[in-house]
């Protein structure tokens, strides 16, 4: 078994490229393929990678490769898929009101959100400083997309309508809630990941051709049916974005089963840096003294969050000094009453 | 006794006073009165109210106002001001290299090098909380900081020579380096903070008076010796602005005796703050997103060093519970040895 801080590391890193690779996958700043297509065959994509390892899985110890085959439990795992569907209408919605730029600020809402719903629904305790540390990333990460000085567009963030507000912090508490819920499904029973995943690609899958098939009806077959556009104006890139949307997907799963929604946000929130810093020198855009502030701030949440309480505060000496002793007394005291 | 966190909200407030004050003091934009009196009148000021006071204090029980006349002693109190005046002399050259914003950014070091001084030289020791407490206040003053868009001037932060850079740094050394040697000087010994106080401001006054001569030399006394500008242009404003320079002055030096460094490092910060969130309304500032997560950054840091450890992060329960027992232990472990 991997350790989790090895396999968020591997997520930031694919997180980061995604940016990068999207970018590139552009000829002259144009999309020559169909997006919606890319996130469609990456459902697919992990629907087949998580299916050959069930298989595997399976083949190798059928007895203890767990497999709840309810529909009592299946029932659940399109639930996910009708949170993003939720969430992509809102966001639409909420596009309307304010302008892309005050919707990513708003965007950062997503990880206090993740936090609360974190404690509310799964019931997971964090201490004070944890909280803190939460709040810092949110702010970490709004502290480096802060408009630079000389930027071309100049929207005030606070002028948008106030349903544009109410929009955004739905819009965050639907992001959370699909993230949340989806920890609560890979956890709620020792089933094998590779079955869950199953479950989840397949009504992800359906979702995804579901949306492209509205496109079709909304375009009014213009562009002729989704299957035809499927690969069009695919390059070596293109089939990248898709690989790699993937397999962070597949990551993200892991996680939730082995870690939690925190950690993955922590990624998440790292890669949105390291495309910024990345960017950079990529394509050559002037380092902000935000970004660099940002991702010193994050870096502080990071250890706020994870360090062993020890290492940040001065415990009292004798606590440090004897710990088999302390639990002595635990038992003695437990003895007493 | 007044508590340390009233004497230090006091001086938050009348810091953040000072440079609305300041700006009010004006007329049509310009100062009618010469600036450079103003310091001289605080040191002077300070040193009255000091010296009444101490005869106070003496009059009330001569044997308990502790007093060292030594010259061994006396002779350490010209320092901070010999300090604050190189000091003068470093800013004056640093701004020949970077522009007065990038200065101010740079001005946001001195938190983190009073936190380091306060280790070397005072030995203090912190926490890994606490000095990350101390660099998230530099960058959320920092942040509030960052040009917005569409501000006028727009110089890059990043292009200034690196002699620029260099003498920015030296000058948070020599500014931490005085707050650090005063704090020395009034807990060096237990005399009266009066008396410690006539000595600092006696010297404070000479150099004070010293730079107005030498501004004389320099401009070729066109505006006359400046005893005669000494309260020409003065309005009731001016006077304010000279009394409350004063104040601060005074709490500063309380705090030096009865609290340390980092205190006063936090409510000049939180001043600072707090002045900007207040121009936004008196002289109707556009409040910027910055400056909202520098005030939410600087929040957290405060939370971050002043709470109690344990409010922060959970400790294990049995050391909560039997705080007695766990002395029982020490001592046993202590004859055991």
């Amino acid at each position: 078994m991997m350790h989790w801080s090895f396999v968020a590391l591997l997520l930031t890193i694919l997180t980061s490229s995604q940016g990068i690779l999207t970018t590139l996958s552009q000829t002259n700043g144009k999309y020559l393929y169909d997006y919606a297509t890319v996130p469609f065959l990456a459902e697919v994509f992990k629907l087949l990678v998580s299916g050959v390892f069930l298989w595997r899985e399976y083949k190798t110890s059928p007895s203890t490769t767990k497999m709840t085959t309810e529909w009592k439990s299946v029932r659940l795992f399109p639930i996910p898929s009708i949170i993003y569907l939720i969430h992509n209408n809102v966001q639409f919605a909420t596009l309307t009101y304010v302008d892309t730029s005050t919707y990513q600020i708003m965007g950062n809402l997503k990880i206090v959100t993740t936090g609360i719903l974190f404690r509310l629904f799964l019931k997971r305790k964090l201490s004070n400083l944890q909280w803190m540390a939460i709040v810092l990333l949110a702010v970490g990460t709004t502290t480096s997309q802060v408009k630079g000085c000389g930027e071309a567009s100049c929207d005030s963030l606070f002028s948008a309508p106030i349903q544009g507000y109410m929009l955004g912090i739905l819009s965050a508490c639907l992001s959370a809630l699909a993230g949340v819920y989806t920890e609560f499904l890979m956890k709620k029973n020792n089933d094998s990941l590779y079955w869950q995943n199953v479950q989840l690609y397949t009504f992800g899958s359906i979702f995804n051709m579901a949306r492209l098939i509205m496109d079709d009806f909304r375009g009014g077959f213009e562009k002729g049916p989704w299957w035809q556009r499927l690969f069009i104006g695919y390059s070596i890139t293109t089939w990248m974005v898709v690989l790699n949307l993937g397999s962070t997907g597949l990551l993200v799963s892991w996680l939730m089963k082995y870690a939690d929604n925190i950690v993955k946000v922590y990624a998440t929130s790292m890669a949105m840096l390291l495309t910024t810093l990345l960017s950079v020198y990529l394509f050559s855009f002037n380092p902000t003294l935000q970004l660099f502030l940002g991702i010193i701030i994050c870096m502080m949440s990071l250890h706020m969050y994870f360090a062993p309480p020890n290492k940040l505060v001065d415990l009292p000496e004798t606590v440090k000094a004897a710990p088999e002793s302390l639990k002595e007394i635990s038992v003695e005291r437990q003895t007493d009453s």
